[in-house]
This record gives C-alpha cells, structure tokens and sequence, in this order.
C-alpha cells in the first residue's frame, strides 16, 4: 500500500488510493483501502457480489494511465461465472482479476455493501444497508482427533479467520443442524449471522451446505391497531419484495385501544386472548406475503415492529391493564430484542430475531419513534409538525432544537370506521368529493377509477366494483365540501332541504342527512352523510387539532413552518380539506407534505440499518413527551376546536333553530366516543 | 477514610482500616473499604445478613482502646429483629450500628458474601461462594407521568443506584409479572438477578413483592450413563440441603454409550427419544429433591451439569451420531449457558439459568472437566493419576507442568452390570470379600450391615435386606481374593474343584465358578463368580490400566506418585484390590485417595462460584487429550494387562490345561463386549 514503486490502484466513486504489489487481486486491495466492495463468499470466485469494472486509457482527474494489461486475463472462473449467470460486458470479478500496473477500478452501486436503497419520495432519507443479518461463506476446517474441537469452535474460527467475526454464538437448534450441514457441504457453508445492537455477541441463526443462493429475508411491521401492515425486504439488497396487510384480529375485543384495555381488565386471561391473536395474525400475514414474494417463510430470518403501547404489550404476551389508567405505566419503553419463538412467530426462521423499537411514553409508541426515525424532526431547521393519524394519532412537533410528542385519540373515524357509510379504503369506496356550491350537487371519485363521476364512462369504469361506501379521505372531503357548499354551518350541524335548498338533504329524526349517491334502485346502496358523522369526524378533528395546539403551546409557537401527514390516510388526503375542517394548524398548502407510511417507514430503516436502532434509541430519550390525558389544556383546546372555521361562502349558523349536542372530551373513553350532553 | 481526626475503624478478619466520620453506619465503612460484609436489602435492617461484632477494650495488636459507646446505642429495628429471630449476644447490625469513636470490628464468617463451604474431605479444594445468582433487595421509583419510563427501566435504574447492578435485562416472562408485584409490594421487590460469565449481562430471573426470605436454589447435576446424580444447594450459603439420584431411563435404549449411539443411528428420531427420556427423568428428579429439602422447585434458579459426550448431545438434543466413528466429533465442545427452557426443564424456575461444563474431547466429557475442577492435578506437585470410574472410566494424569486425559471404555462391569450375580451398590449386595487361601472358604459383608458374613448375629443383620448379589467393589474384591487364593490363575481361568482342593468351584459347561453364597435351600439365590465375570472384569480393568499407561507413556513416565479414585465406585473400592486385580499402577497403599464423587463436586463448585466457570474453560483447554481409540498402544497395553498380576500365592497356570478365549479390543463397541475370538 505504500511502496511507490508498486502499481497504483484508484477506486471510484470513493476516490481512495493505494499501491499493491503486482498480483494482488482487487478485493484485496479494496480491503485494505477499506473501499466498500461486497463479497459473500470471501473472494472463492462463488458469489459475484464483487464485480468491478476497470477503466482503460487516460485519466487526467487521477493523473494515471491504464494500460491495457493493468488487470490479469480474463480467467476461468469468470469464464464460468459469465456463461452461467451473465455479466455486464466490461465487469470483473474483484476476486480474480489481479493488479498489474496502475490501474482506476470503479465499484458499481449494487457491488457495494452498504448500497442505498434508495426510496421513492423526495422529502424522505435514503436507507444505507447495513443489516443486523448477513450471511458469510467460510470453509471451515475438519475435525481432528489430535486437536479435538468442536464443530460449532471450528464454525466460529473459520468466521473469525475468514470475516473477522470473533465471539461467535449459537443456539441449541443450530447446534443440532450444525453436523449434518457441515458434513453436506464437504465444509463448506453459507451461514447468517446476527449482530445485534449494544454489543451483542454475533449469532449464528441458520446456515446451509455450500454457497447459498437463495437469500435472507426480513420483515418489517408496523403493527396498529386497525390494520397490520408489513413490508418483506431482501436482507442481501434492501428490496421490498412484497408489502401485506391484515386487519387486526383484535378488533373483535374492541374497537380502539382503550376497549381493548377494557377487555382485558373486565375479562381474566382477556389480555392472553388478545395475544394469540394478533400473534396467529402475524403468523398468518408472514406466510402470505412470503408465498406473495416467492421466498420461503423459513428464511425470514429478521422481524421489527412498531406499534403503539397498547398493541406492544399486547404482542408480547404483557397484560396493558397499567396502560389504561393514570400514570400510564409502561411495563418497559427500551427496544427490545427477542427470539421470534417467543412470541410464538412459528412462520418464520425458527432462529429469526425480533427488534422492537422504544416506546416514548405510555400513550406514545414505537409507531411514533418509527416515524421520528423516518422523518427526523430531530434534525429539521424548520418548525416542522408531524400527524400520524390511525385510530390513534401520533404527534411530533419541534426541530433540531427540541422536539415534543404526544398521542390523540381520534378514534377510527378517520379511517372509515364509525361512520354510516364508512369503509375501509378499498375499490369501490368513494375516496374524492366536490360539492358545487351553487347546486349542492356532488361530483366524487371512487377507488380503482380515475374518471369523476361526471365523466362519460363513469358507470362503466365502476361498474365492476361497484360504489360500495365511503372511505376516510372521502368523508374528510365530504365533510369539508359540505360546509363550503353551505351545507353545513361552522358548528357543524346540517341545515334541512329548505334551509340550503337541495332535495340532496334528507331528514332523518330531528337531524338531517346528505345523500352523496343513492343505488338503491339497482339494488345498491344509499351513500349518506348523516348528521352523526360529522359529529364523529368532529371529535376526531378536535382531538387532532387539540393534540397539535398543545404541543404548539409548550413549544411556545403559534404556527409551525411545515406539515408532514404520514400515515396510509395521510397518504390521501387532501391538504386544502384538512385545513377546511379544521384538522391540522394553518400552513401554506404547499408546505403539507404526505410522507406516506412513516411509521412502517421507520421500521424498515430499523431493518435494514443496525446504527438506526441505536440513532432511535438515542432519540427517543430526547424527545419530550406530552400527556394528554392530563393536561387541563387539551381539554381547552378540543372543545374550542370543535368548530368547522373555514366555509368560503357565508351561511346563517343553525344552532339557533334546532338544539344541538354539546361535546364534552373524556379522556378515559379513549377515542371519538366522548360524552355527550344535551344543551337544553 | 482519610482525616485521622475521623474515629479509627479496623476490621478483622481483614484487618482493613480506615477513618471515618462519626455517624457513618459500619456497612458503610465496610463497604467503602471494599471489606466482605453481606446485605441483602441494602442497609434497611431488612435482612439482618450484616451481623458484625464490634470488640471492646484495648487492642494493643491494632494499637487502639474501644470505649464503650463507641458505636451508637443498640436501636429499635435490632431489638425488633432480635425480639423476632434472634442474635447471638454482642452481635450488632452492621447497617444499624454508627461509629462513634474508634473502634475493631469482626465480621463472623457467617456474614461475609463470599463465606466460604467448607467441605468434609480434607483433600478437596474448598468453594468460595460466589454464586452466578444473587438476591438483591431494591426500592423502585414509582412512575411518573411527566417522566415516562418503564417499570423495568426504573427496576434498572433501582438496581444500579443501589447495587452498583448497570445494563440490566429481563425475559419477557418477568416483564409480564413485573408490573403485579411491583404494585403488590407497594415498589419495594426483592429480585434474582443472574450474572453469566464471559462478561454476559446481567438478568432477571424472577422476582418476589417486598423482602423475600424463602431463598433462591441451584442444581448440581451429575448426568451419567447409568444413574443421574443432583445435590441442591441453597445459593445464598452454600450449603447442600438434599441429595439424590436416578437411574438414566436411556438405559431401555442400550446399556452402555455406544449401544445408544447405534440406536439413534438405527433408529430414525431415535435421538429425540432418548433426550425426551433424560429430559422427564431430570424433571422427575428435580421435583423429587425440592420435595426432599422442602424447597419449591419455582425457586431453583439454575441447574448445572457435567456429563460425558455421549449424555451432553443428548442431553441438548444433538444426534450423537458423530460420536460413534472416528473422528469423533463434538457439535460443540465449549461450556455453554441456556435457558432451562431450551431443555424442557419445567420443573425448575421457569427462567432458570443451565450452565454445562466444557467437553475436553469426542471421549472425554464435562464429567472429566468437572473431575480437574474439584480435583485440581493442573495444580499439583507431585505426578496424580486421576480416575473417574463409571460405564466409562475417565483418566486424568499429570502435575502442573501438563495434565493429559484420556477415556476408557470399561463397560459397566464395575458398577456390577454384566456380572452373573451383579447389582447395583444397594442394601443387600456383598461389597466385602475376603478368601481364607488355605481352605478356599469365603467370608464377606454386605450393604446395610457392618457384620462379616461368619460374625455372630450376621443373619439377623441381613434378614431384613437378603443377600441379593454382587455389586461393583464387591466384585473386584472377589475377583482379586479369588487371585490371592489361588483359585484364579494369571491368565484369568477358574480352576476346578479338584485343581484347587475346594467344593466351592463347580463345573458350568467347560469352565467352573466359585460360589460366594447360597441361600436356595430357604429360596435364596446362589450367589456365583462365574468365568464370565471373571472376563468381563479382566476387560474392565485392562482398559482402565491400559488407559492409565498410554496417559504414563505420553508423560514419558513409569510410575505415578498418588491414584485418586473418584466417582461413587471410587468411594467403595479396596485399593489393595485394585492394585492386585491391576486396575491402577502400582503405588504406595497410602497414596491411594478416594475423592468421592468429583465430578459431582466439580459441578456443585460451578454452581456456587462464577469464577470457577472461567476457570475449568481456561483449564479443560490447556488439558492434552489422548484418543484411546486410535492410539495403537492403546491396544497393546490392553492385551498386556488382561493377566492378573499380583497373585501372593503361586499357582500352576491352567491355560495349558483348558483352552481359552482370548480377548481383543475393538474400539467400537465402546465397552465391555470386546470381540473375542476363539484360540484353536
């Protein structure tokens, strides 16, 4: 490396240099210059992750000269290699070309070890590959009666010898395959071995005769409490092979959280019920999506979770009854990792590992630390709030200074639940809403169409799934449209068909309801908003709005700079109606920025990169957590944000012909089932 | 510590010293000076294991006058714990008591942390207690809204605050009880936390509301061939409450170690088979012994074991295969620390920590480690020959410059397995035997009586019981006074009545036996020593020797300067016998040591110091094997020491006389069923 007289050798893009002496094989030399050159197999000529490809002629930038024999000849092992699997004219196997004379070697983006994978949003990080999970090909010495070791002591130096890996462990499963896959492979084995964060010692989780071609797995899950929703990633390139969800089987033991809480404290082993299931589910979603990607189940070898508190405790077997009452004790925040058989993930490797990121607080969870490591509000010179909205939201709100967090229970209105026609957001459901102001008309879109519903060829383009229901973008629009359109005055209540003048308004009781669309004639259905979904769709605004103003108030701001919404909601929603109904504080529209599924976001950055588990880790401690539940303020700021502001056309306010219900939060009902009383 | 005008505390044993201000607690002082006095519920006169008897008047050796009132008055929580349990008079809490003046201190061995066990052998090491598994008693923080953190994270910060305990981590099962008893002992616990060695974090076994005072337990398990031996110790003193011991239910599958790995080879899942048996019997035996001591087998927080290769595999659920053809393969030979979850132990605390000692080699097992552990020859100055005899007999040989090992097949004969009139060491069965050399006339004594078989009152001794057969020392001690006698020649065959001169010998096909007893005129059974006996007891011996004198020829030795019989059959044995069978080379009559059962102490010195793990995995690595198996010297010292030497009395050889069977010995049949090969 150092002797002058030996030929050159410059890698790009990294631009580190060194001299070698003549037959020195590129990998080497990418080595000891610590440039980041792939290989799997150890440079044996098996595995192509080192493929470079040399440059030839003048480099005046380098100030060298490449001659055409800088690199030894083409041999037979890439001969073979070629002719078997292909390779990009121009490429050689790191491995087996050797330095000649000077010589500029570039390494190609998917040669690299820590190879972005580079994501589809702009607004996003990059996710650096550096998996807890890598698997290593070693040829490991045979047994000797001299010297007598054990197999897995033999494993471990070859590890140690051949890939640095000292301390190695392995559990009594490997041990009991570790024999006979040995004595398969002549010796020679692919294993995957696990570093954990915090120094733990690295783990063998499984290995296979010979060099292995079939690849590591991992999954990453954002576990709510409406949906599941997974993300299978390849552990050797970072690619999502396949994305899942499944509804959370938990529902049936109560809506939101806290009815689960409920649940399990009014029913003995209710907890352990709820457990297994949303264990079963995830054994169910693993297979699935494993079966959808075309990878065996078996070499998921890798699970992170984010999930709120609630649904932590409750996937690791650990009674929530704390979590339902003041103070919100956590049975523990810190990430964890585990065994995936201790939580009964029998669908996986029978090794794979578990991560679990931190929890922030009692009512503030690793879905919201998943979306901090995601977004990264920890960094951001702008004000920035973040709304992660499910049947809980998760609010961030800070910037590089400081950053402060809290959970709002909305209830799942915003996803479509508790609403007359509500549905989940699926083809069929109307998902776009304009009201004509003048007319009372509405116009709507509905998923798997991308015709409005004035369009010629609407009903044929729909025809198929038909026009099922409503899903949570759309009310958010309807709602929003309706009080633009003057259907609805500011505190939300719906005038009659005389009132607003379109025989759209029905009335229903003493309330009056909207008829979006109405198929009854074909037998379908009649698409309402009825009175009680704006109420719905109030308490889940207010509460929003009322977690975003409390943060904002111990910040000591009156308006943040940006707006990300995460979330699959957040995904489709639309900013101009959020800020209609009054959802989210007032920023310019082009500073409301979707960053998708966050969360799951966050999880898979956890996955993928060990140090994120530890950034995360380290973050989480430095973000302030606001209790909601206890603070007079929240209060104060529900019931002042139950108003709907923003009608662009001026309309008499109602509630002075008909009586209104008042709303009252109550924190123990967790959700948009506040107390109501009537006002007389 | 360090103003003279402080009051003078000296402590002895110790004799550490140093000052201290007036009103400093004397657990303080010890503390601070590093000397060894106990506390469980850290200085809340709780647990009263800070008993410390302070000295009055003048110490002119320490160069100082105690007054009186040199500590603090004798206070309301001593006399409520005296009142309540009791304290020897003069006795002070250590935590209670404050210095008031100078003053000499003794702490009794009974409060020192690392106490030591003294043992009954007087050539046995003494064990220190430092058990991987301590009890720690800690006041948590209660949680707080405005700081959220978990139940566990606050458990953590308790024991590191009060215990200097940092990095605390806990199974999920203690995190789904953590919550309950926290609350329930209103944040005050008494938990079990478990060290590993190799720098492992530390951990929560389990943990009890309030103080707890029922104690924490361990296993010392010593898992061979024939029988499975446990001592349960109570890991907070030391102290062995209950023994006790099972057959190995693997016996249905074969009776020695190779006929169980040709059953697992012939027998497809015959393996898990044999692990589920030894699996139940260990539960069977755990529960047996807690019940024994009056322990809740909840409380026995580890177990650890020493076993042979052969038990070790199956005792993890390896398929021994490996083990039965050269080279004889570990899957893993290291120590190894599990959860006793992995190995089906639910008798035990459902966190209980498993600890299994190092295999030295493919045939020389943990059992062997243990054995160096208690024994020590890695420490000696003078040449110890040490042999552990069971269905396999180890060997260790050396000083403290080398310690070889090596095992030996010897087959059950010595434990009185395939003996005609063989039995376990049980009452009933002959132990003792001596043969009048003139009139060929037996007399003996049997299990269970202290009486020879010709003493007065001998039948009334053994009426309850019967004479039942033979068992293991019994039989050396016939065969070799059947030498001694003249009834046996060099070779091994059994004269006739009239070669002998005595009705004892009968005629059995072409070769005669000797009868010890006969009862079968009152329905008893004759008790004979047959020419098979004879055989299988010249093949057990001979490979002990041969194995013995391969270990002598590698040390370049002829003759050693102490024999250590260790194992149960160690115990028993006559050493006279012994040498004149030609069992174990020929040493002075006192120098040779029965060490009881050493691998069995070995595993109790695991289980009560941590540091002793550290130390037999740095031994068993600088511990030389030699493989018998390939050793072609091995074969030859076998041949050699088939003739018993040491007859006192000449006696023609009768092989010229009657032809005999000859003996070879084929490594693979691993025990007392060499291949015999008939001579013309």
């Amino acid at each position: 490396m150092t002797d002058p007289r030996d030929p050159l050798v410059i890698f790009t893009p990294s631009g580190k240099r060194g001299h070698f002496p003549a037959g020195t094989p590129v990998l080497t030399a990418a080595r000891q210059l610590g440039v980041d050159l792939d290989s799997v197999c150890g440079g044996r000529g098996i595995c192509s992750k080192c493929q470079i490809t040399p440059g030839y002629g003048e480099f005046p930038k380098h100030g060298v000269s490449v001659a055409a024999d800088a690199l030894s000849d083409w041999n037979a092992v890439e001969e073979r290699y070629k002719s078997k699997r292909g390779m990009i004219d121009g490429r050689r196997l790191g491995c087996q070309a050797r330095i000649q004379a000077d010589v500029v070697i570039d390494v190609p983006p998917e040669s690299q070890v820590h190879k972005q994978v580079v994501r589809k949003a702009a607004t996003a990080r990059d996710i650096i590959m550096d998996p807890a999970t890598r698997l290593y090909y070693v040829e490991v010495d045979e047994p000797d009666m001299h010297e007598p070791s054990g197999d897995l002591e033999r494993l471990a130096k070859a590890l140690s010898d051949q890939w640095g890996i000292a301390g190695l462990t392995a559990d009594l499963d490997v041990l009991r395959k570790l024999q006979p896959v040995l004595r398969k492979g002549a010796w020679k084995v692919t294993v995957a071995v696990h570093r954990g964060n915090h120094d733990a010692a690295p783990r063998v989780l499984d290995l296979w005769p010979g060099f292995d071609e079939d690849g590591i797995y991992g999954l990453a899950i954002d576990l709510g409490s409406t949906t599941v929703a997974a993300h299978l990633c390849d552990l050797r390139d970072g690619r999502v092979l396949a994305s899942a969800g499944v509804m959370n089987p938990q529902i049936r033991f109560g809506e939101d959280l806290m009815s689960r809480v409920s649940y399990a404290m009014m029913n003995p082993g209710g907890d352990r019920e709820m457990t297994a299931a949303v264990r079963m589910a995830l054994n169910g979603l693993a297979q699935t999506i494993a079966t959808e990607a075309a990878v065996d189940p078996a070499r998921i070898m890798e699970v992170v979770f984010v999930c709120n508190p609630v649904m932590h405790h409750l996937l690791l077997g650990i009674d929530p009854v704390e979590l339902g009452q003041a103070p919100f004790a956590l049975a523990s925040s810190d990430a964890m990792s585990l065994d995936a058989a201790e939580l009964d993930l029998n669908a996986v490797n029978t090794n794979a590992r578990v991560y679990v990121l931190p929890l922030i607080a009692g009512h503030v969870g690793a879905d919201c630390a998943a979306v901090a490591l995601s977004e990264e509000p920890q960094k951001a010179t702008d004000m920035v709030l973040i709304v992660d909205v499910g049947t809980n939201a998760e609010l961030l709100c800070g910037n590089r200074d400081r950053v402060l967090a809290c959970s709002s229970p909305t209830g799942p209105a915003f996803e479509g639940a508790q609403i007359s026609s509500g549905q989940r957001a699926a083809p069929g459901a109307i998902e776009r809403v304009q009201i004509d102001p003048v007319t009372k008309e509405p116009r709507f879109r509905v998923i798997g169409s991308e015709l409005w519903s004035d369009d010629p060829g609407f009903a044929e383009a729909t025809a198929q799934t038909g026009i099922t229901g409503i899903c949570g973008s759309g009310i958010i629009e309807a709602v929003a449209e309706m009080r633009i359109a003057g259907v609805v005055d500011g505190s939300g209540l719906i005038g009659s068909a005389e009132q607003v003048g379109t025989p759209r308004l029905v009335a229903e009781g003493r309330t009056h309801s909207y008829v979006l669309h109405d198929s009854r004639a074909e037998g379908g259905p009649r698409i309402m908003v009825t009175q009680g979904d704006i109420r719905a769709i109030q308490l889940a605004k207010s509460a929003l709005y009322a977690g975003a103003r409390l943060l904002m108030d111990e910040l000591a701001i009156d308006k943040v700079d940006r707006v990300v919404l995460a979330g699959a909601f957040g995904a489709h929603i639309s900013p101009k109606h959020a800020m209609v109904l009054g959802m989210i504080p007032d920023v310019p529209l082009d500073k409301v920025i979707s960053a998708g599924n966050a969360a799951g976001t966050g999880a898979r950055i956890a996955l993928l990169n060990l140090a994120a588990r530890d950034e995360i880790e380290r973050v989480v401690r430095d973000i302030h957590k606001v209790e909601t539940a206890i603070e007079p303020r929240f209060q104060e700021h529900f019931v002042a944000a139950n108003a709907i502001p923003h009608a662009t056309a001026p309309f008499p306010e109602l509630s002075k012909v008909v009586s209104l219900p008042e709303v009252s939060y109550n924190p123990s009902s967790g959700g948009g089932e506040g107390r109501r009383r009537r006002r007389g």
